[in-house]
Parts: structure tokens; C-alpha cells; sequence
């Protein structure tokens, strides 16, 4: 297995700038379509008006069309009769004037009668002044005049606009097709994987075309996954060479083009054609490669969800928007403090998912998971921050830019919850939104303790904790301790059973915490600073258990989901965590003690519209009920203010 | 022709609560889909991970498995072999650990090679410590967990989250299907019609339905336009009957409600269902009918396109998104000062559209034709400025709130040129736009000295200008005039000819402007403060004839083409103009004078790189190619400084 090196990186916007470049001579070609199937589309040319709208003086308004130069004189004592037909002529709107008149007046302004002949009259009581209520040729839009540049992609607005000139049938761009070839042995069809299929280990499913297809539409092209392309350099070159002599503007290979063993991609591309980058010194998306083969656009994205999903943005995205002639418009920026430090390797750029939330005026971004195999890093986002090549970091507190991945709207409309983390708080975020849309829970799980800290340092709107302290009595000791100066309210969210989870059947027959020390158990612990982790240590000293005496003691998970996956794995034979967290994966659940888990609201927020609004949805049936279906929780108190804290 | 009046204007607010309300308890119903057509669609549910992801330890890199407390004692100077398929176990990236791995070592730090008995070995020159380089079973999602809360809008990155947790048939909304009934006797499908035909007025074509679908498309909806109904009550009784009936959640009918003659939809309504509201307190939009039939929504929204679309915005596309429980994001605010003053009607709430530009900082706002019919006022709006209903209007330069109808990038990347208007304005914009995507030229004609004066005040970047001097020379003294204390410089756009427009053949035999005294030729002028204008008023003077002696003289128009459109409709029989105007329409052209058209640019704006972008533009090839083709304009000196103003 030989291995592959990155010869050079090449730097984003230099990356970006060969690739376009190389590109600027390629023509998509247009079409005219007709406007019903236009929109989203993008001109391709600047839209002229081919008649004038209207195309002839029309009546604004239902009444009478009629000479203004015939009503003069007329006044409320001297009403001015005009014969219908003759010198007036009833016209309803947007019909043209007939010819000789220049004026209409309103119906209700209009007095019907009959004059000494007996024919059909209209009296006025108030002279007409000429072109009142009439739409005089060309008010909207005059034949020749351009309507719309190239480059613009039509919407609502724009298909009207464009029907009203004449232009049944806009020049656009034909939409640039891009082909998706997945490599990998290993892969299956997403349409040929079913949940117990994944579930088992026995497919790894290909969901990256899936992702690239959406991001190629949302530039306003055309996709087409094509077959996944075992692991053979020859294999792959006959794809590559096949879709580029095809149909397609751009040819994305994806995976295969990491710096690891089947790195095939580079090679593929220089071989067939141009190979001008391999390498950027972006993370996620390093391994991508940029090239020319049979004159179209090949693109080597990495195989990492996240790592291709940035390298399609990058450089795809771009360039399908580049020859439409049309903008991606920038996501809108603000400037976000991180929740804590964001390491960052120099050297490369990296881009942080994180979410955000704006307390008392200030945006906090709390990081995500950063691994490129976290897709869901993407779907929670709120927001992209960008550490550049050169920094060894960003320091937590400090202002740095951060790009919305959602409305500004949005951000705004969410309260930040940081603390300890528990599966209502995902069951309420979903209640409120439906409730109240435009609303969000945005929570970030660093533990009981962090949450606490969080809000006296500003961090968080609330905290959800489950501190049990040395008066055995749940949050008000380690509240008081932390928050001092800050006067908080307790709600509580829920009472809920912790204990023991382990493996379905209980196959080492672990009956309690001293059974931890026995050499065939592992023990999986939760981080320091979660209430889960003060309660085990407090019982492990009530016992008289030494932690160097639990197998595991060391290994550390985030959430109680995360515990009860590493017992499901084989990870760890004993965890402690929610029986929520247990019922969900089928886990043996060994109850130990019944915890109080509260939500910490700083009294400065408690009048926030958005928190009554979230607590009304606390209180409500559904989340009750929705809550009482996960297991384990006690919910009589739920809503409920138990405890102030004066500050 | 009886008329209808409405009892009582209900108030926005109050309306769109009682619609809201009255649809609360109405259902979409869902259904499953596949992630490949879910693109778009709204979630009916929270979804739940069906499996983790991984659904297994996974290598995260390419090299070998192994377990980690094999390993302990391996060091530079004592490398560790290990047998291959024994110990150690290649491995690629994403594939399930073998049973009793727990840590992959990266394929560069391995040195293959055959112990004594000639097996496969790898050797490691370092400890591997447990879980390095493992994506762990859970690490992106755990079976059970919330992926998404309902209501979320599947785009890229959901689908991809989706797709990992095993969720492959998404329950999502079904999509609201929308009917809309034009109504109007004299309305022609828009695929019924030619060009020809509108040009002709032998047609009024029926594009409503076209706009109002694309903005249910814009809501998650499926439109459906059914066939135009003549404005004869039973028939569009039938027509609303059968839509109620049919598969529609929404009905829409279009025309027919305003308080003319024809106002038939509000009467359907109340006879066939229940009539909640008949006229809101907007403009454009006042006439909008509300209510229910058969149990499904029925809008009746006004004729006029620009109160359609309002209408269709605050009711229609409100109550599609409250149905998917999905949120319409409010257009990004800002506060514009507007350019002049605004007055509005008490009572009704106004809704001006708006171009802006960001001068010195401050976002100026320069109001849009406001007719309901000039659809043009939507496509070319930058943002919406609201006057409420109580206020009189809004005063020149205070500042107002007003949202955004294109990306803010948009707006800080546009130049605004408020002045003269001239043909070659659009052009450049279009091809600036081409060149430097992202910019745009956003222009208002306000004549030569009211761009000159907004200059003055900080209203604009730039200025169009013809003026001609006491001294027979352009610009100079009106911008030495205007402009004292504000340095500029003037850059020669383009020289072009101005005469009179007349009828095609010139049937009265207009030979110059003496001629405009006679009897039976009617003037169509330009607005004070015009270039044109002061051009006629000078040469007038010159040939020594009366203003007054002018037939028409009062009568103005704001642009070139406007003039134009006047004599092509018969309005008048002669104008002053640029012979493009007049090509344009395919009208006669007699010259008069060659005269100088500069853009006048501030000196603090000079250095801005948009305005030297822009600047390329106009020195480039293709501007004057197009400018050339226009015809009557000299280039020569294009893009050239020919004056500078020392303030």
C-alpha cells in the first residue's frame, strides 16, 4: 500500500481563482423557455421589453371613458349630462380608451339617467381633468426598454415583470448539469439500504450524492448520480472519462481522493487531462483536487460528508454560479464571542459549525463536533465560523466573524440553553417551535456545572441542572455558589431515574456500583462537571469505592445517549445515565436514585417574551405527555418555579 | 351598474388573525417520501435517528486495526510487529472495527514487513492509546435521538443528517395545493397570446395566476391556475364551488373584488360559505376578501397584479406556512431615509416600493411608481417601506423602517445614480452586473438638477447630467452651482442627439420648434429640472416663442421613453427627446442638438472600488458596442474625466 503526500497546499483563494479562471471561456449555452416554466431559472441575456404595458391608454377605474375637453363646466348645481355611447362609454378597468377620450370617471361618481330623447345619459357633477384614472400607454414598462439584466434569477416579481413586457418566452441559461460519481467498495445505493441493514453494520450507505445533488440544485443545476465506482484506478478513469465526454458541465468524483491508500482521483485527472490542484488548506475539505478532463470540470471531492459538502460550496457552487452569471449571495455575518478556546492547527483554514445564540445583546457561538463524518454537525449548525490558515486558534470571549447558515430571524428568535443535557430539552425544542414558530431551543451540552458557569459569564439565556449537593438536596448549593450576584429562578423540567445501565439481560449480572470494581466490568463515566459525575462520585465515596478501582474511570462520554451507545457497542459493560437514555437503545436500566433536573433562569431573563413563551410550553399537555412516552420521568412538579435565588 | 361599498375596513392585524384562526384546526395531512425527492419539503414530525451513526466502531482513517493494549511498549527504537490478520487487520476508512479492536493506526505510521516465519507484519515505532482514530458507534447520532424537530425545511444538510440517522422516508407535510380562478371577461391565457397581440391591444393577458403561483411554489405549495371565468356571478359561484370541492386547500380568486362594478367574490363567499373579512386596510390590497367555503380557504384577492401579490403575500403565503408549521423568515430591516417626502392616506396602511442605496452610511430609499398595475415596481424594488395606517405620511430624510427584498449584500453592493435618465444607464447596469457580480446600478430619474441637488445632500453616489450653462457649455456651471464645497468629477458617458420625436412619417410636417406653436400639434414636455426641459426652455427663448404658446406645454412626462410612448399612443404629436427614444419605438427623429451627458461623481466617492469598477465598465468594449447600437450617441470621449470641480 503505497502512500500518497500532498506535494503542495494550495491556498483557498488561490485554489478558487485557477479553477474559475480556467473556466471563464466555458459557455453554457441558453434556451428560451416559456415563463410558466421559468422560474428559478437565470437570464441569459438582458430581457427587453417587446411591447409596452399597457400597450394602450386604459381605464384605471370601472366608470365612463369620455373626453376631458367635453366636462368642462360642469358642477354639483349644474350637473353636466353626456350621452352614453356618444359622448361617454362605459369602460371597466384595464380596458382600452376608446378613441377621442382621455379621461375616465368613477362610477360612483357617475349619475345614470335619460335625456329628452330618451337615451341612456350619465351626469357629472365635477369636470373631469384629462388622463385621470387612466393607465396611459407605457406607465409600467415602454416596448425596448430592458426589464431585467442577464444574470438575474427569476422569481415571482421577475415572471410578472416579464409577462407584462412581452417576454413569453425569457432567453436563460441552460441549466449546467453536474454527475456525482461515488468511489468506494464499500458503498450501497441509499435506495438499496434499509434501516435494519445499517443498524446490523452491513451497508455503508452512499449519501453523499444525496447531499451534492441538493447543494447542485440549490445553484440552479441539473444533477445526476451516477453508479458508484469500486476502488480501481481503472475503474474510475473509465468513469471520469465516460461523464466528461458525456452530457455534464461539472464531474464530481467523490472520496478517493484523500492523501490515504485509494487516493485514485488526482491521478485520474492528471492522467486524462489537467490535474491543477490537490490539496487545499481548508479543514474539512483538504484532499480536494481540481482539474479539466475532455474540456469539462472535474471536481475530486473528499468522502467525508462534511469535507465534501465544503468542497462543493467552495468550488462547485461557485463555479455553477459563476456561468449563470449570477451571485451567491454571502451569508448574511455578524461577529459571535466562542463559548470557549477553538484550537486551530496554523497552516490550514479551518471552518467551525457552531451554534449561536444572542445573549444580553452579545452573539455566543458554542462549537460542534468537528469531525468531517458528523453530518449532523451541518443539519444543528446556526452558524460558520472561519479560523484563518495563518491563527493557531480563536480565544473563547473574543469577538470573530461568524457566517449565518440560517435567517438572522432565527438566530434571534432562540434562547441558548447550555448545561447539562437531557432528551426533553430535544422533545421541547420541537414542541416550541410548532407552538410558536420562529422560535428554537438552542442547547449545547457541557454538563451541569458548565451551564452554571455559563450563566454567570453571560453564555446562556438558561441552564439545565441536576447538581446534586452535600445537603443531598438538588441545584440550590451549587447555584447559589456560582451564581452569585445573579438572581435566578428554578423551574423544573422533570424529576427523572438515573442508574445503572448495562447490557440487554444484564450478562455479568452487575446488581449495584460496587459491583464496578470487578475486573470483567468497564465502567464508561461522564465527563467531570456533569451532575451525572458529581452523583457518581458522591455514591462511590459512600460506598468506599476508590474511582482507580473502577475499570473506565477514565473514559469519559458527553451526553447520556453517548453512554448508553458505548454499553450498546461492547464499548463498556456499566454506565450511569437517564433510564430514558436506556429504554431508547433496549439497554437494562438498574435504578439508583431519583434526581431533580431544573432549568436555571437568570431572573434578568425571565420577563423575555421567549422564555414565558418557552415555559408556557413547559406547562403544556403535549410536552407532558411527550415526556411521560420517553420513561423514567417524574413530571408533577414539571413548570413548577421551586426555588429563587435572591442573588 | 349598482356599487358596492365596503362596510368596514379591517384592520391588517385583525385580519390576518381571524384567517389564521379560522384554518387552525384544518389538516394537510402527510406522507412518506424518499430523501431524493424530499428536497424542500417540510417535516410533519420530529424525525427520530432509526439507527446510529456509525451504527458501529468505524476506522476514521486508512491503516491498520488493532488492539490498543497490544501495543503498549512500542517506541522508536523498539518497534513493535505485529502479525496481519492476526494483531492487526488493514482497514479503510469507514469500515467496521474487527471483534476486539479498539484503535486504527494511520497507514503512514506503519512499516510493513514478514517475521521469521514469513507472515505479514506491520510494525508500529509508538503506543497506540484506545479509540484513537475510531469513529465511535453514536458519535454523529444515536438511535432515538431527535435529528430534527418538525417544521424543519429539508434542504441539503437535513438530508444528509437524515440519511445517517437511517430516516429514509421522511414524513413530511403534503403539500397544500393552491387553486387560482382568474376571473374577467376580457383576459386571455397567457400562452393564448402573442406579442403581436399586446402590442395590438387586441389581448389582455392573464399573468396574475403565473406571479400568484410562483409565490405558493415560494411557500412549499403545488399551484394549480384553472381555466378564467367571465365575469358573471353564477359562473364564478360554480367555479368556487367545484375548486371547494375538489383536492384544493386554498382557493384563490383573482379580480372580482374590488369595490366596482364587478365585485363579485365577496358576495360567493357569504353565499356559499362564510364571509370573515371584505376589505383590509392596505394599499395596494384594500379589496381582499376572506373567508371559508366548503370547509377550504377562499382568498379573494384584488385584479391589479402589485395588490394580488400583497394580498397573496399576507394571506395566502401566511396561511401555507402555518399549515406545515414552517416559518416565513421576515425580510431582513433596516431603517432608509426616504429620498423625498411620502404622504399617504390616514387610515390605510401604504406599502411603497423602494429602490435603496447605502450613501455615507445612510441607506437612502427612493420611492417606485406606486401604481397597483406597474408590476415593474416589484421586480426593480429593493426593499418595502411601510407607512401605517394612522400617519399621514413620512417625511423626507426621517428615518423608516424598510425591508429588504434582495440579500443586504445586494444592497451594499449597488451604486446609486439618481438624475437624468438615459438608455445607456440600464445597459451599463446590466453589463456591470456581467462583469463584477454582485454590483448593481441602481438608478432614479429625477431629471439633471434634482440629481445634482440629492448629490448636494448625500443622496446619491453619482449623478446623470445635460444641463446646459448660461455659457453654451454642459455641466460645468449647474455643478459648480450645486455643488459648492463638494469636490467632483465629471466623466463623459456618452454625447447624443436630442430632437423632436414624432409620428412615424411625420404626418403634420413638424420641420422645428417654431412649428410647435401651431394649432394642431400637441407637446408632450419633460418635468422641470430636466435637462430636456431646460434644453427647450432655452431654445424657446431663443426663437423667441411663449411658453404659453405651446399646446401641451403643462403636459410632462419623466423620461425619454415616456415621451416617446406619448406620441407613439397619439397623446401628443411631438416631444423632445434622445433619438434612441425615438428608434426605440420605431418613431421619427428630427435633430436639433448634440449634447453632453456626464455622470457627475464626488470626489469622496471616486476611490470607492465600486465606482471604479463601474467605471471600468463604461471604458470597456462591450458598453460601447451597446451604446453604439442604441444609436444617436457619440463615444469618442466615453469614460474620459472632462472636468474636474475643486468644490
Amino acid at each position: 500500500m503505497p502512500r500518497k503526500v500532498y506535494l503542495k497546499l494550495t491556498a483557498l483563494d488561490e485554489a478558487r481563482r485557477l479553477w474559475l479562471e480556467g473556466f471563464s471561456q466555458y459557455a453554457l449555452g441558453a434556451e428560451e423557455v416559456p415563463l410558466h416554466l421559468a422560474q428559478g431559472r437565470t437570464l441569459a441575456a438582458p430581457a427587453e421589453a417587446r411591447v409596452s404595458s399597457p400597450a394602450f391608454h386604459g381605464a384605471a377605474m370601472d366608470g365612463a371613458a369620455l373626453a376631458a375637453a367635453d366636462t368642462f363646466g360642469a358642477s354639483e348645481r349644474r350637473p353636466l349630462a353626456l350621452r352614453v355611447g356618444e359622448k361617454a362609454f362605459w369602460i371597466n378597468t384595464g380596458a382600452p380608451l376608446p378613441p377621442g377620450c382621455d379621461a375616465v370617471v368613477m362610477i360612483e361618481n357617475l349619475v345614470p339617467g335619460r335625456d329628452a330623447d330618451g337615451a341612456e345619459t350619465v351626469a357629472l357633477e365635477k369636470a373631469a381633468f384629462p388622463w385621470q384614472h387612466v393607465r396611459k400607454l407605457g406607465e409600467d414598462l415602454v416596448a425596448t426598454e430592458i426589464i431585467l439584466p442577464a444574470g438575474t434569477v427569476l422569481g415571482a416579481y421577475e415572471l410578472g415583470a416579464l409577462a407584462a413586457g412581452g417576454v413569453l418566452r425569457p432567453l436563460v441559461y441552460k441549466k449546467p448539469r453536474v454527475a456525482v460519481i461515488p468511489s468506494g467498495s464499500e458503498l450501497k445505493p441509499l435506495d438499496e439500504v434499509t434501516p435494519g441493514m445499517l443498524a446490523a453494520g452491513a451497508a455503508l450507505p452512499e449519501f453523499n450524492g444525496l447531499i451534492l445533488s441538493a447543494l447542485a440544485r440549490d445553484a440552479g443545476a441539473e444533477p445526476t448520480v451516477l453508479p458508484i465506482v469500486p476502488d480501481e484506478p481503472e475503474l474510475i478513469r473509465e468513469a471520469v472519462s465516460a461523464a466528461t465526454l458525456g452530457p455534464y458541465d461539472l464531474v464530481v468524483v467523490n472520496a478517493g481522493s484523500s492523501a490515504g491508500s485509494r487516493d485514485f482521483t488526482p491521478d485520474t485527472i492528471a492522467e486524462l487531462g489537467e490535474l491543477w490542484v490537490h490539496g487545499v488548506n481548508i479543514m474539512p475539505g483538504k484532499p480536494t483536487a481540481l482539474g479539466r478532463v475532455n474540456g469539462k470540470a472535474v471536481l475530486g471531492a473528499p468522502g467525508y460528508p462534511v469535507s465534501a459538502v465544503i468542497s462543493f460550496e467552495e468550488f462547485g457552487q461557485t463555479l455553477l454560479a459563476r456561468w449563470q452569471g449570477r451571485e451567491i449571495p454571502p451569508r448574511p455575518r455578524d461577529e459571535a464571542r466562542p463559548f470557549q478556546d477553538l484550537p486551530s492547527r496554523p497552516g490550514t483554514e479551518d471552518f467551525l459549525r457552531v451554534k449561536l445564540g444572542r445573549v444580553d445583546g452579545r452573539l455566543i457561538a458554542v462549537p460542534l463536533p468537528r469531525g468531517a463524518g458528523t453530518v449532523s454537525s451541518l443539519s444543528r449548525a446556526d452558524g460558520l465560523i472561519r479560523i484563518p490558515a495563518p491563527a493557531e486558534g480563536l480565544g473563547a470571549d473574543r469577538p470573530a466573524p461568524v457566517a449565518f447558515l440560517r435567517p438572522p430571524s432565527q438566530i434571534d428568535g432562540a434562547l441558548l440553553a447550555v448545561g447539562s443535557h437531557d432528551q426533553t430539552l430535544d422533545l421541547l425544542d420541537s414542541l416550541w417551535r410548532r407552538r410558536d414558530p420562529g422560535r428554537r431551543l438552542t442547547s449545547a451540552h457541557v454538563g451541569s456545572l458548565g451551564g452554571l458557569t455559563a450563566l454567570a459569564r453571560g453564555r446562556a439565556h438558561l441552564a439545565g441542572s441536576h447538581l446534586l449537593g452535600p445537603d443531598g438536596v438538588y441545584n440550590r448549593a451549587a447555584v447559589a455558589e456560582t451564581l452569585a450576584g445573579t438572581p435566578a429562578r428554578l423551574v423544573r423540567l422533570a424529576d427523572r431515574e438515573q442508574g445503572l445501565i448495562l447490557p440487554p439481560g444484564n450478562p455479568r449480572g452487575v446488581l449495584g456500583l460496587a459491583d464496578l470494581a470487578r475486573p470483567d466490568v468497564t465502567f464508561i463515566n461522564r465527563q467531570r462537571g456533569s451532575g451525572t459525575r458529581v452523583l457518581f462520585d458522591r455514591r462511590l465515596r459512600q460506598i468506599g469505592l476508590e474511582p482507580a478501582a473502577v475499570n473506565g474511570y477514565e473514559d469519559e462520554e458527553y451526553t447520556h445517549l453517548a453512554v448508553a451507545a458505548a454499553v450498546l457497542s461492547g464499548r463498556a459493560s456499566a454506565g450511569l445515565g437517564a433510564r430514558a437514555a436506556a429504554a431508547a437503545l433496549g439497554l437494562d436500566f438498574l435504578p439508583l436514585d431519583r434526581e431533580e433536573y431544573d432549568l436555571v433562569i437568570p431572573e434578568r431573563h425571565w420577563d423575555d417574551p421567549r422564555m414565558q413563551s418557552l415555559l408556557e410550553t413547559v406547562r403544556s399537555p403535549e410536552f407532558h405527555a411527550a415526556a411521560a412516552a420517553l420513561g423514567g420521568y417524574g413530571l408533577t412538579r414539571t413548570g413548577q418555579v421551586v426555588w429563587t435565588f435572591e442573588g
